[in-house]
C-alpha cells in the first residue's frame, strides 16, 4: 500500500471537462458541509474512494454494525441543461495528518482530476474570525488574475491581506500545486466564528458557488441544521453566563 | 531492514483455513490479556516474530539477564475436535508509534494471514468508559452485515453510535484494511474503566469469543489477576479519599 | 513530486564561478531581510523556485487576489566591474519543518549550486541574545581555517564558544554538507535581541558581507524599516510598563 | 544522501576479530564519557565518520573558527599484548532523533561492524535513579545466557527487573538487532542520578569494562572531571536550599 490508494468503486465516468468542487473537514467544517449538501441534493454518484496512511488508523462504525475505514470519496454529477457543467465532488472524513502527507494527498487528487480532464477547481473552506458573525461574507482567492473580476460578480469578496495567513490545507494546496500543473481554480472561504460546525457559513459559500456553476439547490436541510446549531450555541452561551454569574453571587452573599 | 520484518522462528505451519485472534496492547490491555491467556491455556506454538522500526528503540531484559528486542509474536493452535478451527494468535509488546506505521504493520500482518489462508479475523480490544463497571459488556463491529445476527447470539452487544469514535489502532485497521482485501472479521470490545489493566474485561471478551470459535478454556489464572487488580484499585481509591478528606478536616478545624 | 522540486522559471544562467548569498527565515529574520534587500537594490533576476513537501501545506494570497504556493527562490546578479563576483541569491518563505527535511533541502540546494559552479557560499543569519543590543556585532564561522584571518578584516568577529549551540538550520547545514562535498563557505551571524524582525542587525551583516564581495549598496530602505521596528518596540515597551504599573496602583489604593 | 552516510576518513583497518565499545550521549552521558576517556588515554585512531539526516540540522563551531557537522565517529586501537583484543570505539554528538532513525542508525553501525568482523559488542550507558548515589553499581544485560556468569566476575551486577523499562536507544538496539544477525554483546549501565553529566559513573563502568577486555587505563582525567561536577552539584544544592529557606523566613516574620 502506498501512502495514498485510490479505489474505483464504479466505472470511471466519462465527463465533459468537469469542474471539481472540494470540501474536506476544516474550520467550522464549512467546506465539508457545503459539498455534502450538494452531493445529497444533486443525488451525485460515488465512483472512487481514497485511502491514506496519513489518515488516522481508525474505522468508523456504521448504524448497521459494519465498519468503515476512514477515507475521502469522489462523486460525479452530469449537467442537466445548457450553461451547466459536469461536476466532480470531493469530500471525506479527514485531511492528512502530516504536512508531507497533505502534499502527497493533494498530488494524488490532482492525478485523478487530470485523468478526468477537470477544467476548473472550486475549493471550499471556512475563514475563522473567532467572534460571532451575523451575515458571513465569502472571501476568495484564485490561481489566475483573469478570474478575479468574474468571481466578484458571484458575490464573493476580496479583502486585501485576508486571510492573513493565506490558505492552509487541501483547499490551498490543490490550487497551489494545481497551478504548477496548469490547472486553474478558485477557493471560496466562508467567514465563520470557528467554534462549532457552521451550516450558515456553508450556505453562504454555496450561494456564491451555485452562481459560479449555474446551479439551483434547495437549502432547507442546511437551514434546518443551522437552526439546530444556533440553538446549541445559545444554550452554551447561557451555560457560560451562568457560570460567570455564580461566583459574583457568592461574593455578594459572603 | 524494512519498516516491518517478519522472522519465522519455526516452519510455517500448514493450517486448515485458520481463524486469527488478535490482541495487542491498548486501553485496559484487554485484548493483550485475553490473547495471552488463550496462548497459555491452549499451549499454542510460536512460529513467527514481527519486528518494526515503528516500535520504540528498546530491548526488554529477561529474568535470566538476556535481552529481548520489542516485537509482536504469532502463535498457532490446531483444532482438537469437530466444530473447532485452527487458530492463529497474535499479541506483542507494542502497537506502532506513528499513524503510518500502524497502517504498514496492519498490511504486513495481513500479508502473513493471507499466506496462512486465514478465513476470519477476531480482533480484541477495550472500550474505555472512564468510570467503574460492575459487569462489563462486550460490544462488537464487523466487516459484513451477515455476521451481525450471529455475533449477537454469542452474547456480544451492539449499541448504535458506540464506540462513538469508532475503533482506533490494530483492531480496527486489520478489519478496515482486511475488508478492502476481502478478508472478513469481527472486533470484540470489552467495556473497561481504562485506568488499569483489566483482566475482568478480558474474561468477558473471552467468554464471547470462545462461543464464536467453539472453545472451552479455564479462567482461573485470569480471575486471579482480576482479584489482584481489584485489590490495587481498592487501595488506590482509599489513598485518594484520604487525600480528599484532609483539606476538609483542615477547613473544619480552622 | 519528490520531497524537493526545483522549477526553473528562466533559462539557467551561465555564471562565472558565482558566489552564493543565502538568507532564509530565522531568528530576527536577519538573513532573509539582508538577502531581500540585496535582491531589491541590485535588481537581481529570479531564475528558479524550490518547492518542498517539508514546507507547510499553505498558499499565500497576493495583493491582486491570486495565490502563491510557499517556496524558496533563487536569483542571480552579474558582476558589473573588476573585483566583483557573479552572485546567486537564495531566500524564501520557510525553512524545512523537519530535521530530515532540512537535510534534504540543503542537499537539493547544493545540487543546484554545483550545477552553477558556485565557488563560495556566504550564509546569513541572526544570533539571538535575548536582550537589547545597541550596536550588533557580526559573528562568523567558516569551512576552512584559511578564511579566518581574511574574514576578520571585513569587520566580522570571532568569539570562542559563541554561538554555544553552533548554527542550526540552513545557514549551518549548507556549510556542513557543502564542506563534505568540497564547497567552501562562511556564515555571518548578526547579533539580535530575537524578539522582532531586525533590520538593524541585517544592515550590520550586509556591511560585512559587502566588503567580502566588493559591493556598494544603498541602505535607506533597510534603515527606514529599522526605524519602524524601533517605533513598534518602543510602543511594546510602554505597554508592558503600563501593565506592570497597574497592579501596584491598585495595591496602593487598596 | 541516504538517512545514514558513512565516510571513511582513513583506510579501513584490518583488525583481528575486534571488540566494539560504544558510548553515545544518554542519561548522565555515562557511555559517551567512558568511551571518550578510552579514546584519549589509548590514543585510538579515527577511521570513519557517520552522518545522518536523523541528527539535528546543526553544525558546531570549533575553537579555531571552523565548523563541524554533527556526527558519530569510529576509532580503532590495536591490541598491545596477549590477552588483549583489537578494539573499535564508537562515540558521537547525538543519537537519532526519531525511533525509526534510531533503528536505521543501529543497522548502519552493525553493517560497519560486520565488515570489520567484530566478534563482540560492549555498549555503555547510564541507568538513571533520580537520587544521589555514593557508590554507583554497574548493571548489565547480554545477548546470550552463556555470558552472564562471566560478566558477574568482572564486578557487574544483575538485578531482576532492573532497569524496569529495559534499555532504550543505541546501547539496547545494537544488542537487540545484533542478536538477530548473530552478533553477541553485553550492555553495561552505570547507576547515575541523571541530573548532570556523571564522570563518576563513567569510571565505575570503565572499571568493569577494562576487566572484561583486559586493559589498564589511567583514570586521573576522569576523576578530575568528577571533582568538577561534584563542586557544581554542591553549589546547585546550596542555591536550592537558599531558595527553599526564604519563603519560610517570610512566613515566620509574617
Amino acid at each position: 500500500m502506498n501512502l495514498v490508494t485510490i479505489k474505483y468503486t464504479a466505472k470511471i465516468p466519462k465527463l465533459n471537462h468537469p469542474i471539481l468542487i472540494e470540501g474536506l473537514p476544516g474550520i467550522g467544517n464549512v467546506g465539508k458541509l457545503a459539498v455534502e449538501h450538494l452531493i445529497e441534493t444533486l443525488k451525485a454518484t460515488k465512483f472512487a474512494e481514497l485511502y491514506s496512511k496519513d489518515f488516522p488508523p481508525q474505522v468508523f462504525i456504521n448504524p448497521d454494525g459494519t465498519i468503515k475505514l476512514v477515507n475521502n470519496e469522489f462523486f460525479y454529477w452530469r449537467a442537466k441543461k445548457k450553461g451547466q457543467h459536469d461536476l466532480v465532488l470531493l469530500t471525506g472524513d479527514y485531511q492528512g495528518l502530516s504536512s508531507q502527507g497533505q502534499y502527497e494527498l493533494a498530488e494524488s487528487i490532482l492525478n485523478v482530476l487530470q485523468k478526468l480532464n477537470v477544467s476548473h477547481m472550486f475549493t471550499l473552506g471556512g475563514y475563522g474570525l473567532g467572534r460571532e458573525i451575523k451575515d458571513p461574507k465569502v472571501l476568495f482567492a484564485t490561481t489566475d488574475q483573469r478570474f478575479v473580476k468574474e468571481t466578484k460578480k458571484y458575490g464573493a469578496v476580496f479583502k486585501k491581506n485576508e486571510p492573513g495567513g493565506g490558505i492552509i490545507g487541501a483547499s490551498g494546496l490543490l490550487l497551489g500545486l494545481g497551478k504548477l500543473r496548469g490547472i486553474a481554480g478558485t477557493c471560496f472561504m466562508g467567514e465563520t466564528p470557528g467554534y462549532l460546525v457552521d451550516p450558515k457559513s456553508a450556505k453562504a459559500v454555496l450561494k456564491v458557488l451555485t452562481k459560479a456553476v449555474n446551479l439551483k439547490v434547495d437549502y432547507s436541510r442546511l437551514e434546518e441544521k443551522a437552526r439546530e446549531i444556533e440553538y446549541i450555541a445559545q444554550q452554551l452561551n447561557e451555560m457560560e453566563s451562568m457560570v460567570k454569574e455564580k461566583p459574583e453571587d457568592i461574593r455578594y452573599i459572603g
